[in-house]
């Protein structure tokens, strides 16, 4: 007997018909003895209908009670689903994430987990049923209902099944697996059939938004074996496990791409202790999230300095470094706003060396050139023209063979 | 400075001008100095929307994934209203059901109401808070979710009432209080200013559904002094009180009436320990709701045996009533589905037997034929053909003189 937990986001539990399917899929599961929990996202469309509802009636809602608001989405798939389970002569039992209990800290809309009382679902589950628990949301120490961010439900899933010690942690989708890269840029884009926890959350921050990066972390942090599935086909999907490749393993597994990035350069800072947070700092407190940060080393006693920023950032960006830039005695502000960042990711690459330069060479080969560099060690980006996109990915897609099938490697 | 409890129901708060024009009532007594906690119920639509999605699942849902359903009802409005008035600058917390806590037993659908810790509401209270609360749910003592069936918010509104001593328990609606009979019907009809408890029961059970019969009950019984009042426009309404009525209070306070009845008769029935039940058990195992109950004395060997039931249930009540027929014996089942019953209302009625015979001459005057009859202490029913039912109406409000505006008495 096996223990899973699946989950289930909103496209998936859209309607009415959808959460039937979902029953069905879930009571094959439960029809051959394993044990199952369900973790479920607010049908599509909910959570924007009721954010709606509050911002008519307040521009900024206070948060707490955007939390009870925003929580009752789940709480009726989690009744619909369970509902739909009984009908189908499954017993099952829903909870909330008061109810279980999925205990948080207390900031609102964006809350931690802390901890999970698994006693309701141990006892359900050893009674012969499915638990169905609502995703997303939890509760603070005082009672407060607390929601997990956007994505949140991935984040119940992974840390129900690290408590529960589930066997696997399905995480069912619109898409049937991670691809070395996105198909509707490359068609020749394959499924993978296992990716590493490291190299997923690169895949993951740089754009293949399959799964929120918190949930992975949690997954890798505990253990659990993710597997990323298709709700609405068969197959196994990708396997998301913390083992190191065997040895034949492809360098590269994928490569992942950020549109709607914009650069800005401020040249000719003082190269002193701190200019760097004297810039960041402002950037940092308007709230604008920051993607690659580069700061060339310095050449006389003046530096160049470098950070990307998602597009509907880049006005604010820009007038804060423009203030920041008088400030510090700096020369001047240059921007660019459509560019892209692709990356190429694999734990494969660590020792190697040479990726970068064939990565950079098959670039150069289509006349493609390069704004900007950054590495970690399993991931390399660089920030191209906006134009070059399709182009580059299907250069460096064929350059690395992704398209080749590989053949099973035991794990 | 006063406690007040406040309960607007669904189509008081059926739309984001509605939540926001309920939010400025409740911040005028806020802003007096006065605590107020708020009891609303789902927008109107929304528990009927559940409900169909429930119903396309499962022709019987399952009742505990009922409530976790139903209950998002109010969880979205409790974070609208809540919104709402900090909006408008007055602080105000909102509390589910559980979270209050309003412990009930576990009968899921149509729960009662065990106990209510207080302990937050005041807390939120002595912090010059305005305390929002989910109306027609609570948690039983295993942690499951519970409604406590239509009409339960004002249960949960007079139940805080209670709990918290408040001074008065205000029933927003859509009606500005209540009348002498229906206005549709007789529009000489009048608002009255106070009416007792005792008579409010009759008149609520009677076809006046302006409160919930249980809610009034609960009122009675923990002496919540209960108005009803209008919230889509201004107007004291009429207070519920416990108190005896003044001697020169009207005999009649009004009329009500239940349209929509049917009449079931079986005669002959002998006359024998156990017939009654015999004839009334197999109802009540359909479920059928059994308004007025009456058996004349035993003539000879046998006895008639009438009751009248809502006309949904005629025809099932009809075939059931032929089968016990032939297993008592009985001679025949006549029947009739088009009666109405109409009925008057006093506590002043008590000591006076002219009464009845006032009304029986009115109505007779009119050539208005009676069907049945049945009295208890502060109401007398007749049922009559349902043609008559304004002409009858009208008839009795005049001859009680209900139109005549009283002089106010001292309390």
């Amino acid at each position: 007997m096996a223990v899973y937990v699946y989950k289930f986001g909103g496209t998936s539990i859209g309607s009415v018909e959808r959460i039937q399917a979902v029953a069905e899929k879930v009571k094959l599961t439960h029809d051959q003895g394993d044990q199952v929990v369900v973790v479920v996202s607010a049908m599509s469309g909910e959570t924007n209908r009721l954010t709606d509802l509050a911002t008519q009636i307040q521009n900024k809602p206070v948060s707490r009670e955007m939390d009870v608001l925003l929580s009752t989405g789940e709480q009726v798939t989690v009744a619909l689903l369970s509902m739909a389970l009984n009908e189908l002569g499954c017993p099952a039992c829903s909870y909330t994430g008061s109810q279980v209990r999925i205990e948080t800290d207390s900031t609102h809309t964006k809350a931690r987990i802390k901890r999970i009382d698994d006693a309701k679902i141990h006892a359900d589950l050893n009674a012969g049923k499915v638990v169905v628990v609502a995703g997303f949301q939890g509760v603070d120490e005082h009672g407060n209902i607390t929601t997990l961010g956007r994505g949140g439900s991935d984040t119940t899933a992974v840390a129900l099944a690290a408590v529960l010690k589930a066997d696997e942690c399905h995480i069912y989708t619109d898409v049937d697996g991670v691809y070395t890269t996105d198909p509707r840029v490359e068609p020749k884009a394959r499924r993978l059939d296992k990716i590493t926890f490291e190299e997923m959350l690169e895949m993951s921050s740089l754009g293949s938004k399959i799964l929120q990066i918190r949930s992975v972390e949690f997954a890798g942090k505990y253990n659990v074996a993710l597997r990323v599935l298709s709700s609405f086909s068969e197959g196994r999907g990708t396997l998301i496990t913390y083992e190191e490749p065997a040895v034949e393993q492809a360098l590269i597994s994928g490569i992942a791409f950020n549109k709607d990035e914009a650069k800005l350069t401020i040249t000719g800072v003082p190269d002193i202790p701190g200019a760097a947070s004297k810039i960041l700092g402002p950037v940092a407190d308007a709230n604008i999230e920051v993607d690659m940060i580069i700061q060339n080393i310095a050449d006389d006693a003046t530096t160049d300095f470098t950070f990307t920023v998602h597009r509907n950032d880049f006005e604010a960006a820009k007038s804060i470094l423009t203030g920041a830039c008088k400030e510090l005695g700096a020369r001047a502000v240059t921007t660019d706003n459509s560019i892209v960042k692709i990356s190429i990711v694999g734990v494969g690459m660590r020792s190697h060396a040479g990726i970068a330069c064939k990565m950079f060479k098959a670039l150069a080969d289509e006349m493609i050139n390069i704004k900007m560099i950054s590495t970690s060690e399993i991931k390399i980006s660089v920030v191209v023209e906006e134009k070059y996109l399709e182009l580059a990915v299907r250069t460096l897609h064929a350059a690395f063979e992704l398209d080749q099938e590989l053949p099973e490697v035991a794990g």
